[in-house]
């Protein structure tokens, strides 16, 4: 018998570490494995996505639902390691990945881990506000790589010229700044999902209002075109650094700026006492709000085109165009980077890993058309050199239609690590170990993708498609702590409001409207 | 006997070549000598600086003055090409350095070859015009490599990394801004200096206003701070490009900004319609007009600090401090270009080239303390990189008092050709041949510099140091076209009136302030 505490976990760790093993010895091997068995049961009660008919995407699919699980502190507010709890990589620091790719089943499953992960941002809020200060700005600026305090971990000089040996100044710490954006429109996300107004008034109000504060004096008026626009950006596609208006970025921006000024409302109307020592304390004038609107309203956010595409960021069609296979013929080294500041990428369209597409994904304002013409044109540029990528590109080719791909980007998405699939080094810097994104994002590809399951103003939209394997796939969701299972088989979908439940919920499925009452299961034809 | 007539020189070349051929060998060889003779003496009255006691600097001094000289094309409105006339690297282009180093020893000694070069820049506006708007911008953004019809030259990709093979996307060609203040600065010189209204009219006005609008449209306003920033500049410092507030840049913008306002009262008073057409034919409105008092208003321009040390652009100071001697061991090949995007300079304070120094040698708004301060700090960090820096240091030294390192940065400015001591490749690009800034910058160092010499208000300034191994030097100005002969000796500063001149000027020699009539010669003891 063996138990580990650390700093993080007591005051004590020496003295709580033996205390608990003799309460281990002192229970014996038999209850402890049938305490420890029950624990798993019932998470798995929460989590598991049940996948008849195909044994391998059942056991791809419950290792990453297993790692999501066992690499999310629940005891403390701590981050989510990028690679988990098998590696010493990136330090069990946690990147935008925690929101974007570990919460969301959480939030569905488990709101008060989700809750959690997101106090763990509020507890380090100070890190990002010295951030911020550290470069010239206010409020808070995310780190993009997050311990426990919240400081930025990333050193300013991340990857080496190995062709060189000479260091490179990336800037994922200075110039990804849609980390805090993310952070705000999941701290949204959540209050949809719950209803949970303590949140907001606790924790959230002052999150929302310090991000978008940092916005603000990250942000330029154009004087000119009459417009504000994020200059020197570095969105998620990091092949591309020292972009202007990367839309993925002003998007966010937007919607943070958007829900701040929602939730400044609530907080007026319900806690305005509260919410005058917020804006006392971070120093925001009733003219930053009014700046704050008027950001809303002049946000430069690029359209699509005649054939509704849209360009990732600013001259992003003037440069190369080439393919990420013709591309890497031009590798000196198999084992250099890519990206900034003169890899091979850099002057052309090959992306890193999906953008526009990841921005489809976290927000349902594209019509189906937009997202195949998108689709269609950054998917063959795209190299994938990230593990965040595959899963989003699978989500949207299940909502285009595109059935095949969003099943091969499944498999690729699901055996990054079972296949060993990724870079261990890139630019001479280790990334090794689980990719914890690409985890937690089997949860998304399954129930946003196959399961087509999104919900808009209080209702549960979906519109599932089985993978041709499949016999069918089951799984929970909740909704303002209503419960549902579901079951997608070839011609049906099942849904079974649980008996605890307390409110009837609105489904629509493929346009079939319905309510399903607590403790009631219905099904609607597929 | 040969002539040589191009398709600049004359509609049919070949017939105007056979025709002066003709007209030449009719005169037969002692008469066209004759003539040439003429020509060179009437030229050296006006440009010749006599260094009388050393005649190895008196050789120097003429060996520079007379490149300055052949390389100015006066007949025609073409660029003075940065390599002059002995060699094609620069294909025969222009840069800053034309208006900046060669034009000044024109407008003080033959002001109509100084309004031909800045006509030259009108009759290229469209080029401007058209890299503006091919950038996103408005007005005139005036090339960095400028040839017959002021399109941007430059290519993208200008060096090569010769470690790695792969060509830099160099950003000379687009954030290089301060070319085009650089013109309206010349352009306001050159009026206060001749107080020709009708170039203002005729060409000024529209590229001053052209250009400040171009200033308004690459600017961004910073909502929090309140302040119009450049963001992503690249200064005189060439080491450092993606600079923002690069103070050399930003002074221009707004010295610019304020001239092409009062250029605009002048022409409201005197060309009213004039003044209309011009807006009109531009699409200036009157909102752009308050936009450009505002930005006189509120431009960043950082100050010096506590130690009087103006830092060159945000965060400067942040980089790591090294003496180039010290940088240059990082050194992998010799031949290796230091700058953007890894070059070994990049990430430290190391400088190319002069660049707050340079901004001191164009405007007199510094003390000398401050100038002092600056001299000290960035003295040591300069690395000379460019043949336009050395120059710069010296007539700063001599401001400062600091006469031998004027005179050592003098010699090594007036040597750069004839001791072949710059590079002639840098990044695998062939950058060699005459270097016709440091030859128009001889006339500078002398005249502003030995002399210590500036205009302001119509008062002709002197401050004289005479070098120590002189017995004297002898040159000529010019205020609004009354002449003087000056003789720097020892103890004595003699100043003589032309005799063709129509107005008394006003002198100040070292605080002795006296008007010097028409025809006199007056005497001012060192």
């Amino acid at each position: 018998m063996v138990t580990i505490f650390s700093s993080n976990d007591a005051n004590n760790p020496k003295q709580a570490a033996l205390d608990m093993l003799n309460e281990a010895v002192e229970a014996g091997y038999d209850r402890v494995l049938e305490s420890h068995k029950k624990t798993w049961d019932k998470m798995w009660e929460h989590y598991d996505i049940k996948v008849e008919g195909n044994l391998r995407d059942m056991t791809l699919t419950r290792f990453n639902l297993y790692h999501n699980i066992i690499h999310t502190p629940t005891h403390a507010y701590l981050p989510i390691g990028a690679r988990g709890l098998s590696c010493q990589a990136y330090q069990g620091a946690a990147f935008w990945d925690q929101e974007i790719f570990n919460l969301p089943m959480y939030l569905y499953t488990q709101p008060e881990i989700a809750r959690n992960i997101l106090v763990y941002r509020h507890k380090t809020i100070d890190g990002a506000r010295a951030k911020a200060k550290n470069l010239g700005y206010r409020g808070a600026f995310y780190a993009w790589i997050s311990g426990k305090t919240g400081e930025e971990l990333c050193p300013s000089f991340f990857f080496k010229d190995i062709l060189t040996g000479r260091k490179i100044r990336n800037h994922f710490n200075d110039w990804q700044i849609h980390v805090s954006s993310d952070i705000a429109y999941t701290i949204w996300r959540y209050y949809e999902v719950t209803g949970d107004m303590d949140f907001l008034v606790e924790y959230g109000t002052e999150m929302m209002l310090d991000i978008s504060l940092f916005l603000m004096t990250r942000s330029f008026y154009n004087v000119d075109k009459r417009r504000y626009e994020f200059i020197r950006l570095l969105g998620p596609d990091e092949y591309h650094e020292n972009v202007d208006n990367n839309v993925f970025t002003n998007y966010q921006a937007r919607y943070t700026l958007k829900k701040t000024l929602e939730v400044y409302s609530m907080m007026k109307e319900s806690y305005p006492d509260k919410l005058d020592a917020l804006l006392d304390k971070l120093e925001i004038s009733q003219d930053n709000l009014k700046t704050f609107q008027d950001m809303i309203d002049r946000m430069y956010i690029k359209e699509p085109g005649a054939d509704l595409i849209i360009e990732q960021f600013d001259n992003y069609f003037d440069l190369e165009d080439i393919d990420p296979k013709s591309l890497s013929e031009r590798l000196i080294d198999k084992a250099e980077y890519w990206g900034w500041p003169n890899g091979i990428a850099v002057h052309t369209q090959v992306l890193k890993q999906a953008d526009l597409i990841q921005l489809f994904v976290m927000h349902d304002d594209f019509s189906r058309e937009v997202l195949k013409a998108n689709y269609d044109y950054y998917e063959p540029r795209t190299e994938h050199g990230s593990s965040l990528s595959p899963a989003m590109y699978s989500i949207i080719a299940s909502k285009i239609g595109y059935e095949d791909q969003a099943y091969e980007y499944f498999i690729k998405s699901c055996t990054v690590d079972l296949y060993n699939a990724n870079k261990a080094i890139s630019g001479g810097t280790f990334i090794g170990g689980i990719h914890t994104a690409s985890c937690g994002a089997v949860w998304q590809m399954i129930v946003f993708g196959f399961a087509g399951f999104n919900e808009s103003d209080n209702v549960l939209h979906f519109n599932p498609k089985l993978p041709k394997d499949w016999d069918s796939f089951e799984f929970k969701v909740h909704h303002r702590n209503n419960y549902l299972d579901i079951t997608v088989s070839r011609d049906m979908m099942e849904v079974t409001s649980l008996s605890g439940n307390t409110e009837a919920l609105e489904l629509d499925v493929c346009g079939d409207k319905r309510t399903v009452a607590p403790g009631e299961s219905i099904s609607f034809k597929l």
